[in-house]
């Protein structure tokens, strides 16, 4: 668990110190000033806020500012395409839902097929494939099919690319070298393409031929992309989009790290059985209990390192005093690592039941969602 | 005179050897054997051929065994549209022309508007506005409007980036390092930007869903750009373009370096007026006469520095008796350099009237020739 951290787009490893990414990413801790200001418009505080999930934020009070002023802003989140939906995505996209809702706005969702066709070794064709087999789950999370519109980087080029070359001239290899880690063995495509992850930020200024304010939910490790296309939104005539900052998942076999897709044991899909489940959790999720009952019972278990409690705070268990409780219950020894385990496997399985009797749906509802140009 | 030759898509100075440059881009010299072969063909030979205007090439032996199958081939030729079109450009386009009518096949030329953004410090707008200006250029050439087809890269985004990223994955910074010249210090689009200019060759094959033969005529400083992408077609399951290269029609101030759009005085313009034309040549074209008649007409000329002569040679008198007339009156001293210079003025603006004048009927035609996705 010393393994030292490493937080780019492309890679999240060792374990993850959120004070100091604050301060290296150089972004603005949410605090329960910020907290108090969205309350007022959302009423209520998604739990995900409330627990510091999403934890950090860049621009967030200039949003509300522009916000309070009448000038409503719009969403932009994505997904890179390379395999299954696994509950790390799920998680930034059902707060992202819960924004729409409650701000009553667009969402602008980006499928960056070529981010995942350049930097990994499977085929374009499989990318595309994926890239239909993941537009289901967003589709399922229940965004607004009237507020919200999917880009697909290749599909919509003619859209974006334009736009991304006004980002690439004003950012050079140094620049990504050093922010991303690159190195002269990159390929061409790797080096050019945050310029496309730049861009629909400001899809609708373009279309709307004015200026709106932008807020991108994300899960920390894609801020990179921002803090590099950042400076270049105002030389371009544009806003610099807000952020709010997402913790990572952890992976089922520990805290280190973020759940992966690449790799079958540390992630629950969105597809899994709940047999599957029950066999991952059972199997694999971390434990901070003890190693007998009895020493259990006695000198009581570690939520904060347990896998399945972090879980459960972070995505399944919304309500503060029965999440309290069981804190509570777990850190006494009343509560055993079994138990624990069953009442996830079954929060998972409820929710993994709704999702995907609406991704069944959703097969018919795509064209519904691509942006049409 | 002696300035060291440097010849990249993006700068051309110094002495041009030819020689030289035939041995290190790696190209065969296009020799008596392979002009009878095109002669079989085409009947007769452009002199720009007869001349060694044209003068080395890739594949064409392959390309004619291809044709000769019954197997048809396609032109692909383009602009970076970042300024008038000068005598150097429709140079090539004219001998594209020639292909096309001779062999009866159809034209591609792409626009590189994303290139002239990135590479110049010009505005989009005014790179769009070239686009648009340059286009009437090439309509003006004579083109079939039947067989040629416009690519605007930012306007056919959605047809060439999504194979630009298949180039760009087998393309590292390295290459494009090694054979272009850049540094760290410059922007992602320059070095993702050689991929985009890959994609025309294979633009046909993927329409028709079958390998079609590519013939890229261009003047030898974009060759760079096919030697980079060479080695990657085969691995995408497409030829290797065929090419044939131009040498420079000299700035009209010397033999060495290019005819330029971005130095006045070193070019002549497709829109040029008789009058600019004729200044441009009395006070600019660098001459190979003497400095006073009486020695001119005991020691003669040097028509192989005389940029008048070149013009000729290269471009404005097809016939080559005549030529070949102007050289010996002009090596003899029969031929006075204002005399060498009047003759090429009217070759000049009468060439200029008839395309002005097409250029004109040009502006209402620009739709019928931009490809329709």
């Amino acid at each position: 668990m010393d393994k030292k951290m490493k937080v780019t787009p492309w890679e999240v490893s060792g374990e993850i110190d959120y004070d100091k990414l604050i301060k290296e990413f150089g972004v603005q801790k949410i605090d329960s000033k910020i907290l108090d200001r969205i309350k007022r418009h959302t009423k209520d505080l998604h739990f995900m806020l409330r627990r510091g999930v999403f934890f950090s934020h860049r621009d967030l009070n200039w949003l509300l500012d522009e916000y309070e002023k009448g000038n409503k802003f719009f969403l932009y989140t994505g997904r890179g395409p390379s395999g299954r939906v696994q509950l790390g995505h799920l998680q930034t996209w059902y707060f992202t839902k819960w924004l729409q809702e409650k701000f009553g706005v667009e969402l602008w969702f980006q499928f960056t097929d070529d981010e995942k066709f350049l930097f990994t070794d499977k085929s374009y064709d499989e990318i595309q494939k994926w890239t239909h087999d993941n537009m289901l789950d967003a589709i399922a999370v229940g965004f607004d099919p009237k507020k919200t519109h999917f880009l697909v980087d290749t599909k919509h080029a003619s859209l974006l690319y334009p736009e991304a070359i006004k980002f690439a001239k004003k950012i050079n290899f140094s620049t990504v070298k050093a922010a991303f880690g690159f190195t002269n063995d990159y390929n061409i495509g790797q080096i050019f393409y945050t310029s496309m992850q730049a861009v629909p930020a400001i899809v609708p200024s373009i279309l709307n031929k004015k200026n709106i304010p932008c807020l991108i939910p994300l899960a920390i490790d894609q801020d990179p992309h921002f803090r590099v296309a950042r400076d270049v939104y105002p030389k371009l005539g544009y806003y610099k989009p807000a952020i709010v900052h997402g913790m990572f998942l952890p992976p089922l076999t520990g805290t280190g790290g973020k759940m992966s897709s690449s790799k079958e044991s540390s992630a629950i899909f969105s597809t899994d059985s709940p047999k599957e489940v029950e066999t991952k959790i059972r199997k694999y999720a971390f434990s901070g209990g003890r190693d007998t009952v009895e020493e259990h019972r006695k000198k009581g278990g570690n939520p904060d390192v347990d896998v399945s409690f972090q879980y459960l705070r972070m995505f399944f268990e919304p309500e503060d005093k029965k999440l309290g409780k069981i804190e509570e219950d777990y850190r006494s020894g009343k509560l055993l690592t079994g138990e624990l385990k069953e009442y996830l496997i079954k929060k998972i399985n409820a929710f993994l039941a709704e999702h995907q009797k609406r991704r069944e749906i959703a097969k018919k509802e795509v064209d519904k969602f691509i942006f049409k140009m």
